[in-house]
């Protein structure tokens, strides 16, 4: 019987094997995809691309066992040589080529300039070819700038307290109402795509007191924005016991700033090849809904057109406000009117034109909503009524608050968006791997 | 301007703080949901429930600021007391009461004794009244033993260079074919929800070598048995620059001994709640399918049916086998038949009856499906061609190899089977927070 004790070491080397071991003038065995080939006649320089970055291989025809026209770009090879320092080369290092093995050839060149530094294709172009503009070295750090915010949300999240949960997103009624949503046939019975997590983690709340979910969602809307996915990631989090919706936005203040220390920690690379400079999150403004809107119209000499929405515009000025004013790039908008928020928001008990939510704003866009939510069940139904909603396909979620619910609120980060900003992206389309919007389902 | 700066240090105190802390003797403030109220007359005990476990509080009316009366079991309390030693009290640590403030009170009685130890309800029962069923202590350990897994199997593959994905699961044609799609309407244009992840993190392989996930996936088949679900959570990733497909099962080891490794370090509690025995996995057994039907087939006087199918009752009597011949809990089953995987799985060279895959088995279930999968592009197109199957959206895919991939091979665990198993339960339901199933769209 053959037995599996778990990875063994491997023969060939990653790069950060490469810079940090001592292999200087010793033979080595890399394996990795031909990101580009420059020819030079006598010599010729392969840069292999590595899950950690870009490796430069340094051919000879007289010291190589190889035919370097049998070479294409996008091939998978594994390659021996002498690994030496150079100044010029990624990282300090370069392997010096004895041999080369050819994993895997490509059928056809590639449609695209991948192994620039800049691809200087259209938004439309990168899309449709993702399976293979993703290659690029700048597409692909974004992704991996998006990994480390998840996981900078969820590691702070676990030292809070905080339990993971995985809710259905096939389900009988949509949290957030209205019309977009996508519908589906369940075995011949309706259902419907989730908006949210919203009901599951409140339910939850009562299980494990505070959850979050790092997970898809789905909005039918008809936008065809740069900022709006009909499919994103959303993460969520919900928290009991709370004295009030200024822990939530401190706990995602705590979120924020675990996630610039992750990125700094962790991603480095990634920032430098994106020439990213992180925001300072050391402490966030918050101010209310209508004194947002009283300060920008002043100081931008806005009028105010609706006193109970926000703009597009407006919330570029807010932004644009804290950041000139205070040096923030976030702020908190608290105090959202009531009838912009759904039903299961708490009202202001000083003003129910207003609510205890909060969106939070990232450079002048909405990355976050959140607040807190209604706790009693009476309160509840009373709500209900009041907006002239019937409890169908509520139940369990009824259930939960007529047997005891403790105080509690939550919020949603669209994790693209932040992505977004973070890179200094202007559409949200750059920084989810395979949108899915009005005119995209493919690939 | 008001600034939040992040998590600020509260009054009240958790479990664990109560228990590691010097606070005996001393005036603490803690809040929690009333488990339990047992009145003994002139005393009484007030159990809570709190994120961390249970803590037991004493009432006597002459020290208590309060009427017992006004208390309801799942009441949402704050309540300040004397820390006291209590060799009989969860955790050693007791709160002997000075006053209780409501938070929030339910407006009916519980139908089920959620703070009794074992509830004795159906499943049926249990699973519609999941928002409260949840709250048994036991029954919400088992999520936080499967929050340990993700977190066990992410914290590995972090480790091993993988990069985390977030794919689409709307789409316009499934990865694993077949009738078992969901279907939806998309904006007038027909689409499905993603069966796996397959298409897309094999994409991602050209571009990150190494990528996993963590989301749901959709079959809807018309199974209505214990170990299938119409929703699921998968466990996914791949490799590429494998040099066989045992590289896949010895990351598969590798990620379960994390696991393992996750729980024992981070979930004693509930290990110790749920009298769970964890499986050693130092080593894991692998058996060609073939000879696998034979072991069984001639230890246990079975006679083989179908060699080119396995029977659930056959891959329980190879857990046993396994279990009683080399004492292990799990077992690679590899080289399954072409003709029962997928047309990208790649066939074994030396028998293309047979492919380079495996299923893990543990304590005689599947939990996992992987392999090697095909990487050259005209091998690809000879397999599709060969099945009778077109192209037809598979545009992406096919784009990826045409322009070369490494070699490559990946799996996906089914969370709520492995958690199920881990858990000592019979039927998958059991651990998955909301399952969806032939009959089951709510809770």
């Amino acid at each position: 019987m053959k037995f599996l004790t778990g990875v063994n070491k491997k023969e060939t080397l990653e790069i950060s094997q490469l810079i940090t071991g001592d292999y200087t003038g010793k033979t080595v065995k890399v394996n990795g995809t031909v990101h580009s080939i420059r020819d030079m006649g006598t010599i010729a320089f392969i840069v292999l691309r590595k899950r950690e970055g870009l490796l430069q291989c340094v051919y000879e025809e007289t010291a190589a066992d190889f035919d370097l026209k049998q070479l294409k770009e996008e091939a998978a090879v594994s390659v021996e040589g002498t690994a030496a320092e150079s100044a010029k080369a990624p990282g300090g290092v370069e392997i010096r080529l004895t041999g080369i093995t050819v994993l895997s050839i490509p059928s056809e060149p590639l449609p695209i300039p991948v192994s620039k530094w800049k691809m200087n294709t259209s938004l439309e172009t990168s899309l449709n070819l993702r399976p293979v503009s993703l290659r690029n070295i700048r597409e692909r750090a974004k992704f991996r700038i998006q990994e480390g915010i998840v996981k900078g949300f969820r590691n702070y999240l676990y030292e809070q307290g905080f339990t993971e949960i995985h809710t259905p997103k096939i389900g009988s009624r949509g949290a957030e109402g209205g019309a977009n949503i996508f519908k589906l046939d369940y075995f011949h019975r309706p259902a419907v795509l989730a908006q949210s997590p919203q009901f599951y983690k409140q339910m939850m709340v009562g299980v494990f007191e505070r959850v979050f979910e790092t997970g898809p969602v789905f909005r039918a809307e008809k936008h065809n924005t740069k900022r709006h996915l009909n499919e994103y990631t959303s993460l969520d989090f919900e928290m009991g016991y709370i004295d009030g919706f200024e822990d939530i936005m401190a706990m995602e203040t705590g979120v924020l700033q675990n996630i610039m220390k992750t990125l700094i920690t962790d991603y480095g690379k990634e920032l430098e090849i994106l020439r990213i400079t992180l925001p300072e999150v050391r402490q966030i403004p918050a101010v209310r809904f209508d004194e947002a809107k009283r300060l920008v119209s002043e100081k931008y000499n806005r009028p105010i057109k609706n006193p109970y929405d926000l703009e597009p515009e407006e919330e570029q000025l807010i932004g644009q406000y804290m950041k000139e004013e205070y040096d923030s790039d976030f702020v908190f908008v608290t105090h959202y009117p009531s009838k912009k928020r759904p039903f299961y928001a708490m009202d202001d008990p000083e003003d129910k034109t207003y609510t205890l939510s909060f969106d939070c704003l990232y450079k002048g866009m909405e990355i976050t909503t959140g607040g807190q939510r209604i706790h009693d069940y009476k309160m509840l139904k009373e709500k209900l009524a009041a907006r002239g909603m019937t409890e169908e396909g509520m139940e369990a979620y009824m259930m939960a608050f007529r047997h005891g619910m403790p105080p509690h609120g939550g919020l949603g980060i669209g994790l693209e968006r932040l992505t977004m900003k973070l890179a200094g992206e202007e559409n949200v389309r750059e920084t989810t791997l395979f949108p899915r919007d009005l005119g995209r389902l493919e690939p």
